[in-house]
């Protein structure tokens, strides 16, 4: 059971009474805000029966349990089955991949829960939460899972924790700034979720810059089952990223819509993908980095337009172009960026999340500018960008300026926040690694021996094969 | 093709003619049974037309395919895939893993059909089934896929069988004395499935008990991507359970309650696992066994409870105390259990079903008991706990011992039938394997050469790699 | 990097320069066609407000979206995971069979959308796409999913997107004369899309049939995580089987009985597969091929009667049937197909799709020829077979000699198609392998190296495991 090779780590990766305290004292809390704050919205209650009768409503299929459950269910899978098994593509990281995002996840979203509850669903003292509450507290921890993707295997879990803690926080009002005040669609979140989460994973890697890193490059890899595994991740966040986007449209044509659209743009980005990753390799080879990551650009950058009226053929010329830029990104950006500005960015985040998150504020942006009455209809047109109340006069041009101001803010509160928690985590209490045990899950797991030894001699091949 | 090493295995575990026999002698017996007892329900029958002017519907979305049919889905991933894929952990029993549970469920769920249809759906000589019926199915299956953790690798397919055929007929007994007699409440199974599963597969495996079961310790492990596929089974039970507790729920609000509270649960859940794991092991290091499997404590615990007023913040505490209970049950109890009781409990169903399953059946007998009219509503009140016809006048402190006398009454019928069971599958007709060929694929299974030879090197590094 | 074994290859499978032309001009293409002609079906349009007031719909939840969107979900799954996954029961083809899947399946939605939008959804001038558009879509492509089945690891990825351009074409003329001419239902596509798709593969794969594709038999078979990971795909398509035959049935009654009966003919499947599978090997044993495909045959033979009164024990029965043709197929007529019709059938698509499909469509004629108003219903019969207009006479008999003129169509376009498609990929043109390089990913993919030496050595004990 001993492991000699490790006993000459240098820093304290010994989690036994600092984990349990975290994990211990964060969830009391949880109960008891949740306690104080959080109870059921009106669908959920049992008093909906006189709900129904208030709101007129004749049949229990109006709840919108209904509406968005089968949605939110596929996002759900998409945050912990897609996000964990994409990330187990590491030789030997799979254990830490999968497990400590369902961690974090699993924290973040009760964590989201009361921060989106306190800006979004505040009634009276309560945060009152249905089956839309559940989906954005997916949401956010969606962007939590995007930075974990750029610090893969370098963390503890407790920073993790940590990292999750503020970055839900921030995420948060991110949101509300750009929801409420800006008053900006992004129902897919291009903004809030990806170019938010990405630009803040990478401000805190580059913060947690390891210039010894080098010294792992060969546990950087994957192994054939590996990749595999990792293609689950992949395919699964590919199926359900139409319900992604729809999930929190409104009820009716924007949702059904939002969903086309994705599905076009994503099925457009597995071409120019495995164009791409063939042209861009002497000897034309397609690699699985990029199909496990670049397909999904295209779900990405119609983050925020797949509601609007992209149309689907906007919708191919997106997912076109993105998987371009995400392919090209992998090839020639990720490694400029480590070796030039030391982002050291394990997942390739800039290519999938960062870079497409842009292009879909960006194209969100232009779509709504371009939106007329005329291609909305005029009711539609009003509904589709909520231009009711104190919105009633603003206009599509207006709204395009708001939008790429939502962009702004997203990227200064990303900067800002990873700054500022990569500062926190790298404060030397939080049991991280030490540069020659990163990307390896025997720090942190109980590794079952015999697949380990083997593996300990395939790399070693100098080494014999019994213990 | 010979394997000399199984040569000298005492029994037989031939399964040529016995296995068929079983399979299509019973297969051919649903068949006759379906022909004479099963037919369409009227939502799912050519006159539906009629039946909806009947009912003065107005739309086909008021048909209850599209209330419960997206649940249907995630329970019926939750049976094949999670409780399959879950029991893949173990290094060479994969293939009897998902295989065989593919197998007992097939079987099941069609003789689940007919039991609980004679009991619950029988109209004028006929079973009328529709997709609350098929819900039901998987979910008595589900009773019996616990109880397979329990004997993992320990019997022949045709004991599996054989207990399936048993095991359901008691699963229906007891849910008709609990639902029916005892006008109990227990939509997720806390009481039903788990306490009745978990309770009956540790009476069947105690029965079964092997005293030379210590010689295969070896293949009781894991391999490292032998657990990343027991994660697939977590994550998608962990995922989809918010659907099982609420996929037979009343319409309305009951549902959306139902999810929401799962949700929490099992997101608090999570992160006890994680602090008790690392906490109760020297090294501080997470366990694997605990992630897979304490984690989805917290869906059980609230089985009886989550269509029920539970609060979030109750159901936080319900997690909370399970993921706790759960783990140091697999650190401290499982060794007792097979040490002291000769309980030999391969996937831990202890932990993860018949404790929470305990906890899920109190909890909710104390959330029945202290249900107000103020709470519920008026409306509410009497919806949620079916308080009409002759139970018009139970209080809920009434209905509290009710659901307390229904925990009892699944404890006995376990007991009770677990032991008869136990003592049919003794008989030494049924193909078991010896002590030291348990969990081994290859008495059952036609294993693919090169892997096992390989994996036979692995394990005995003092044999040659070529054959 | 070098790998001296493949220098010696007799064909030039470098695709630097023809996949990412054939890849992006494709797209190019697909862009401007949905430029020129694809619109928002008046359900996702912006202008829905105004079409509800017109269809007089009083809420949102009437939106096709909700009848049919979770199912389009399934059906996406069993695509793209459930194919996927499925052939990556090869050794060393993992990466091919899920990825390349992964592109004919992208490119094949795209240009199913417009090939079967202009026949069916063509409105002046533009075709209105919704999520039913979507399901068929994923259906055509099915049939190229099936047909990639026969041809799996021999053929190149530009050759597998030449035959998705024409087989995706077939399949829309087929049908149109299937569904619009004959008037045929075949909601499940046992004709359409297994039928078809099923000799169609099998035609193209005798044309191009290797003779020396003995020498690669021992990459030709699984190892024992490969055979896990096929469980996935197996699952997958046995879980969602239900909804892929119910996706576009008839809101209402025909969704919910079209479930139930693939939910019963696939549990009977199941049983009468374990028992032929055990019964036809010497020793008794269970054989993986058989339980990752034979189970699967009943869904496929429901695929045309499932939405008919088939009843639940008439749904047995095909399942029962099926499990045993399909493993007796695998068992003794692969073997003959291979050895006297050079067929070469990687997957056993003859047993999983060919001979069920045509039980399916036998099955679906039998159903409707038996139909009677008694049965169904004076409103229910006309509404399940759509005897209105100029088909208001058609009896039931009538209409059961048209549905077996369907099978009889399905065949001879498969047939002449599967003939012109594989001359044109004989073409020396597309950069397939040599037949010693057959299933073996290294090929087309960058393969991570470790594991890939340490896969050589087992392979070859005779050579030293250091490289």
């Amino acid at each position: 059971m001993e492991r000699p090779r490790h006993q000459g780590m240098a820093k304290n990766t010994y989690m036994r009474w600092r984990l349990p305290l975290v994990c211990l004292l964060w969830e009391v809390a949880m109960i008891v805000l949740f306690g104080v704050f959080v109870r059921f919205s009106p669908e959920a209650d049992a008093h909906w029966e006189e709900e129904k009768r208030e709101m007129n409503l004749t049949s229990d299929i109006e709840n919108d349990f209904y509406f968005r459950y089968p949605s939110f269910q596929d996002v759900h899978v998409m945050i912990f089955v897609g996000f964990g098994f994409l990330m187990t593509f590491l030789k030997r990281y799979g254990f830490g991949a999968v497990g400590f995002n369902f961690l974090l996840a699993a924290f973040g979203i009760q964590w989201a829960l009361l921060m989106q509850g306190w800006f979004h669903s505040f009634k009276s003292g309560k945060i009152l939460i249905g089956v839309e509450n559940l989906i954005n507290a997916d949401f956010c921890v969606g962007s939590v899972c995007i930075a974990f993707g750029a610090i893969l295997g370098k963390t503890s879990p407790i920073q993790l924790l940590v990292m999750t803690l503020f970055q839900v926080t921030l995420f948060a009002v991110n949101e509300y700034i750009l929801l409420n005040l800006l008053h900006v669609k992004d129902a897919g979140g291009s903004m809030t979720i990806h170019t938010f989460g990405a630009y803040f994973g990478l401000t805190v890697t580059r913060i947690l810059y390891r210039p010894n890193l080098e010294q792992c490059k060969d546990k950087q890899g994957s192994v054939y089952h590996s990749d595999l595994f990792a293609m689950i991740g992949t395919l699964y966040l590919w199926m359900y990223w139409p319900s992604f986007n729809s999930a929190i449209s409104d009820h009716g044509d924007a949702q059904h819509r939002a969903a086309i659209n994705t599905y076009c743009s994503l099925a457009a980005c597995v071409l120019t993908t495995m164009a791409f990753s063939s042209m861009l390799q002497k000897k034309g080879k397609l690699d699985m980095v990029h199909i496990q990551n670049a397909t999904l650009a295209g779900g990405v950058a119609v983050g925020t337009s797949a509601e609007m009226m992209l149309t689907p053929y906007g919708s191919l010329i997106v997912g076109f172009i993105c998987g371009i830029v995400s392919t090209v990104g992998y090839v020639y950006l990720t490694p400029f960026l480590e070796s030039r500005l030391h982002i050291q960015d394990t997942c390739g985040i800039h290519n999938l999340h960062a870079m497409p998150g842009l292009i879909g504020g960006i194209v969100g942006a232009i779509t709504a500018a371009a939106a007329t009455e005329d291609v909305y209809g005029k009711e539609g047109f009003i509904k589709a960008f909520d231009f009711t109340g104190e919105y009633q006069t603003r206009t599509p041009s207006v709204q395009g300026g708001f939008q790429a101001a939502g962009i702004v803010v997203s990227l200064l509160i990303a900067f800002a926040g990873g700054a500022l928690v990569g500062a926190i985590l790298k404060l030397p209490v939080w049991g991280d690694a030490a540069a020659e045990n990163c990307f390896e899950d025997d720090i942190y797991w109980e590794v079952p021996e015999d697949e380990e030894s083997e593996a300990y001699h395939m790399h070693n091949p100098d080494k014999p094969a019994s213990p």
